[in-house]
């Protein structure tokens, strides 16, 4: 695989079933990544090199996913210049309202980029439409799956149309 | 000024007094940008052709700021491949958590970079990110904000040791 | 059928489950209708075109379903003078109350009519009393379905004092 | 002033600041109402007599106003065909989402248009909608009142553009 | 059965599975009571008779049960002055939150008595504490009940304290 | 004064703005009463006390507010056969949604008949309602009260007909 | 088992599946515990010499567990000078955020140290640290434990970049 | 001052009036500490540094307040063995609800013992609680700290007794 320009990264591997379809998704993008488990709180240090040496690394774009307390997204943008994308992920008793607040809340001069609660996809298209905007090939890529998505839709109408509702469910 | 590579877009200019702070980040970041009053649901047309046009007419990132239902980003997000950042503004008696919701709880396919509530100064901060990838000189600028950030809160620490909390205040 | 006179719209099949039941309802109270799926975001001009012809087209309310940001019933409302009402559905990790937020709190000028979380048939009945208001036929079937409403009420009132609650059940 | 088509009630008179603005809206498209003082939970006989008759004495669209519990606008629609409109007030301390609950989750068969929190004018607004449907010159109106609103929009751009936000505010 | 003294009304049958743990539990107090299914918006006029003469009927106390908009303790509470406990019942996308909202936020001088989500069991207690002040044999009946909630929790205690907590599960 | 027959009490005397309208309302209705601070959590003996020997000592209701955590209606509910009326407080960043919940959602066997928050006067009403059953009396009062607040809404509904929404305010 | 330091709390054996994390995590540390089931509402006398005999018969620490009202941690918090930590159960139509509300919003004066929703394994961590201070041997498991979390992180990083996420799963 | 057990960390300075109680109230039990402004996210490695060193400077206790994303507390709980308190801020749109869940669902392994929404207070008597353990002196003035709350709160009650309510105020 070519050199990663996304890197994922997740505190646990319970999050893994959400993450993977970042993963997916890039692929389908064609844009190389990394994906790693590495913990806020549960292993500080290899966070901060992680973190530190991203741009070094050739990374663009760091999408971090994580749920409850949900720390990992904004403790990375605490420490690169690259954008962070978060990924609040539903878990637990509050379903993910407390990671959506833990990561868009960020203070001033830290920002994470947040998608919706378990928004893995999303994140790897934003990812796919920042890194588009110094890459005519996946802005070609990009446009052609959100001509798909459209495509999709009016395919799902004209069924319809031709089954009407009780045939079409 | 130099053409814009920012478009800021709110739909009333109620939303002003935040989404100034946008403008007035990215000038510190030497970033050209242009402000825009379109409304989402009272002038769809205006939105619909600035919406579509943004990319070729130079733009990189879009950053639109809502309170409220908050649609504006979202439906921005839908006409174009840029990447959209979304500012929930506090607003009316549920105090921006629904356009928090509204901005970040995007469907697959069609992401917000969604930042903190009021966060406007992030979002310029976000959109200096994604630019400061095709741009070495942005890159230096955003580093010494990051230092500056830094220094700030060391000064204020260093403040805080000489004189105690009781004089500090 | 007829020439549709209620417009119910999804943005995606996923919503088909709770908005066919908008269609059952108007059924019963025989009123035309037509169900299309377009979505706010991934096909947004053929939703333009829908929402600004709707009026010419014969049909006097429009029944918007959406989930999530449910940004559909209110874009539909910045582009007609049709009264829209809004159905938001239950899905992903806040369980129908961001919808439910993001149809009720639109802007000044341009409501949305709100009904309960998937509340689809109140939807169609809303629509039945909107419509009756120059429909003596239709209004007599309305009453037919209040009084029913009722009756139903005191049948099973009527069973419980027969029956007492441990044989009800 | 002419046969009213539009009942405005409120139950107690603390939620008149807000409801009088229906009444300013209503005017400006020249719709004639009434506005009463009726407490479901205070003045219930009144209640139900004013309802059930509602629409014998002429009136098209109920629009109903109430904060906390909020029981008014869902009793009246439990006592008439016509289209009822509930306005969620802003009130005590849980600031109106116990009111917006209150009116939108309303049970099957017995619907209620909610519209946002405080939303008095779009209580208006949508009762023009309603009522636009068999009145053309109060259809002609209300595209004027959209017109107006787009207008106003452009306006303030323009205004914008010409001034920068430094000098806007 | 004696003269009822407590009325359990609810709203819909969908809600007896719950409502009937009042019947059960008021029968542990020998506390004699009538069960009844009348819907506030959808039997309105039966519910204004029931409310009404509750009291000249010799019932004392009156249960009232509702899920969602939950306007039935609150109505009835405005048609007596019996005290009415009212039970939020869990139900749809909010899961008893409206109901617990709409129930307890009364507007000032008609209160409910409101008692938990689900709490039909507290709302039985309650009417015996209520009832208890003018009859010494519930009194009786209703300090063994305390009395045995305190031995069930101490006997509970004792088999733990015997095999330890992975025995005892 | 008479013996009393309902206890008011709060933890703390910043709770008294809104509990003295508890002592107002039941003044109003001629019920003795005695009004405490004791703390569940900062004296917790004293409140042992006086919840167990309330009974003995003639109580028949006891009124408990509290904002917060909340705990003082409940700790005094599993100590008293007597009815709990608990009174959130609408209080801190909860603002007192916080205290509904900890008041209301008792556990099984040990009720709390919760008020609206700050609902101090609907807590001596409702402590009324409960004692009029045995004290005609009372209740002929409490009819009086009903009856007035229907003749006060009546009669600003009077004026409103009168002057016009305009003039009226 | 040596003389326990902590007592472990719950006032039904509902909460035991969670609070017996508590102890197999307290074993893990060698830490000799006590475990009881005594109600703040069912048992309050019981309760009431359990906390205040605590410190005397040796506890260092209180870890008490409840849902809903959830107010066991903070009656013991004020009857004890120890350290109280609380465990917010997931139970009823709230899913513990009452109770987390209800534990940690305790009045100035009678902390209680809460920890997350169903949290019982931190409960156990939080009481292992307070009683390291004292105690260097459990110092040391307390960093190996520390590690471990560190280690099992790692591995399952370096299981990831061995085998891609595809087999991970 | 003496060498300080207890370290006070905040991550910006508009969280020193809220933090400044901790200090007063840690002075008031003669508990010797140290304040200080580092910021998870504009300083992470002097936070980094701060944290890992705390237990070898011979602090015993953190106590980190933070507001919105909140991060600081549970980041520098994994960083040290020590325990640490978090005091969620109540600040910007959401009123210190985010900074209340981010700081309490801490996972598995690293908790961080929460306090109330601005309860510095609370945060300083939980340290001397913890201290006390290991401190026969501080154990005095912290049950001279409780028997005071006791008086105080008898003191109010029986000023209360002696002037009644309406003077009391």
């Amino acid at each position: 695989m070519a050199q990663p320009t996304v890197g994922i990264v997740m505190g646990s591997d319970s999050d893994m079933e959400v993450m993977s379809q970042v993963a997916a998704q890039l692929e389908s993008f064609e844009i190389p990544y990394e994906m790693r488990i590495i913990s806020a709180h549960r292993a500080p240090r290899l966070l901060f090199d992680y973190a530190t040496s991203a741009a070094e690394r050739g990374l663009k774009v760091i999408i971090a996913g994580a749920g409850a307390a949900a720390h990992l997204p904004g403790v990375i943008a605490g420490l690169t210049t690259l954008p962070v994308i978060g990924v609040p992920i539903q878990s637990g008793a509050l379903n993910g309202v407390d990671a959506l607040y833990s990561i868009a809340q960020m203070p001033p001069g830290v920002p994470v980029a947040t998608v919706s609660i378990n928004g893995a996809r999303n994140a790897a298209v934003l990812a796919a439409q920042i890194l588009s905007l110094a890459d005519n090939e996946l802005l070609s890529r990009l446009r052609d799956f959100k001509e798909k998505l459209s495509l999709d839709v009016q395919g799902k109408d004209a069924k319809l149309q031709r089954l009407g509702w009780r045939d079409y469910r």
